[in-house]
């Protein structure tokens, strides 16, 4: 947690002073130092309602002899990532990766130029893709997702990021991430919190890089995945990909992936959209303190704005039911005064 | 890590000699400070080749600018339970768990009098339970462990451990866990190194007791398990329990499970049977400085003796390559000191 020392700024004026008056100044700026260090935590987020609500809850869990006090190994936290830690427009990124993949992979199968829902993702045809519907997605990520190792696999999925750019911002995708919430990973970290990413996309493909961008380690990555087979290759061990789905960490999948990995219930959660809504509501139906919080994507200018009625990060039933379940619901546009670290 | 500090003893012999002479023998005492001081690591276990290749392997990986130095997040571990880090004899404790847990759901099913494997286990009849194979146990796990949420059947487990005794010594069974090995977990702990179990025993049999009993929070621990449902009952989310194998975490499921876990490969592998082996090859064939161990039930007067023929537990396979895989078999008769914490 980083401190602004004011105090510094101002023992210049001091010198002539008597001791005595130099002491009252240097409590004064003592004082001042620490009531704007607290402003110096979540420094990108405005000091308004949702900074507080996030910071009055660290404080009621990690303060000894406070009646709502958590001790450190239950302080689980929960993030999702698309839409919540990074930018999911205009399409999810793994959508991205795996539009190049069929690209990369085409041409050993030449059967794709024909052939949908790869013809689409050939030519860029996102209403064909769209009309593919969620069946032909699935084809789409199992053909594109399998048939490595998953040594292979994260090697690829690195390769791919180093020089993948966002379509609109020209930006690498692990710099669309979200400042504010860059801050607020650290800050739950630095009181004593371990926090999962939960998300509806591929495991394999955020493990290979959520350690560097977020600080979290791929075990404490949550994800929905594919089987993998254990097998002898050339007298080595390796884990193959499988194209058959093994889980879907969506919606009411959530609570189950949670309890599956971390075996215990979090005590905060942070989502944008409703496939993060079971994961909220698991959350903060437990005894004692919870927080839920909502990022609501109301900034067109500096992001996107969508909520009820878009394709990707939908959020309906969340908006509708935030308040009278103590949500808490962070506005893009007023909440944070920066959205991506080089803004 | 513990050091014994010998010197301190010594020091007053000092008075009298010349200060030259006094700093050669404050030297030496700190050397065999030193040299004893090792020894106090892992003191339950015989100072022999398999507490020196642990505590070899150990230096190698965490000393700061050795070729095999390995940085603290990837310093991961894995352990099996049963028969590695508590005893699985004359039964699995999860077996003689699921038999009391058919005894006290029998009021409510007078159809198991009559039924197998129901009334093999009323009976403790281990011969006909036997005859029941693989899927008459399946049946009798599925049985005794679904049908309640996963807080309930937590509860369960926890209520049980604390009454149930070990048939033979009529401790409780998390008492029958190994000293050495409550050491080597420590020592590794205290080294950076991320210790997980990897067990084919059942996740939430394992979770609600691990953190108290061996310091492995319920997130660093992987299992076989049944499915999970999330529902809302009065209004209020539950997970529950359903009678369907979701994974099963043994043999060549192990690094599946390892994978599906962590996400990157252990350093070091501690096992006891068959079911163990291709999670130390899959630990021991990953490049640099690797530890697999084999924990040998060789003591049949302190514990148990028994590997190539046993049914439970059973080590063959492990025995006959332990040596040109460069794995270490510990033998509990001449490597460990003590077996048990009450010893």
């Amino acid at each position: 947690m980083r401190r602004q020392h004011l105090g510094q700024a101002s023992a210049p004026r001091l010198s002539g002073l008597t001791p005595w008056l130099g002491l009252v100044f240097f409590l004064a700026a003592v004082a001042a130092s620490v009531a704007l260090g607290a402003k110096s935590e979540l420094p990108s987020w405005t000091d308004a309602d949702a900074r507080r609500a996030i910071i009055a809850f660290v404080d009621r869990v990690t303060t000894r002899g406070s009646p709502d006090y958590v001790a450190p190994p239950e302080r689980i936290a929960v993030f999702d990532n698309d839409g919540t830690l990074w930018s999911e427009q205009p399409m999810y990124v793994q959508l991205a990766f795996a539009l190049d993949r069929v690209k990369a992979l085409a041409p050993q199968h030449p059967e794709w130029q024909e052939k949908q829902p790869f013809k689409a993702a050939l030519e860029d045809d996102l209403k064909a893709l769209a009309e593919a519907g969620e069946h032909g997605l699935l084809e789409l990520v199992m053909t594109t997702h399998a048939g490595t190792t998953a040594e292979e696999f994260a090697a690829i999925v690195k390769d791919w990021l180093a020089e993948a750019r966002h379509p609109k911002t020209g930006r690498r995708y692990t710099e669309m991430v979200y400042q504010p919430m860059l801050e607020l990973l650290a800050y739950l970290r630095a009181n004593g919190f371990k926090s999962f990413i939960v998300s509806g996309g591929g495991i394999e493909f955020m493990r290979p890089w959520t350690e560097q961008v977020y600080g979290v380690p791929p075990e404490q990555v949550i994800g929905s995945s594919i089987k993998t087979k254990y097998e002898i290759r050339d007298g080595a061990p390796v884990l193959v990909r499988v194209p058959e789905v093994d889980f879907i960490d969506d919606k009411a999948g959530k609570p189950v992936g949670i309890h599956r990995h971390i075996g215990r219930r979090p005590i905060a959660a942070f989502g944008n959209s409703d496939g993060d809504f079971q994961m909220l509501e698991w959350t903060t139906s437990g005894a004692g303190a919870r927080l839920g919080l909502i990022v609501h994507h109301d900034d067109g200018d500096r992001e996107s704005a969508y909520d009820r009625k878009s394709a990707m990060g939908r959020l309906d039933k969340g908006l509708d039911e935030a308040a009278q379940r103590g949500w808490v619901v962070v506005s893009m546009k007023g909440d944070w005064l920066r959205i991506f670290p080089a803004d």
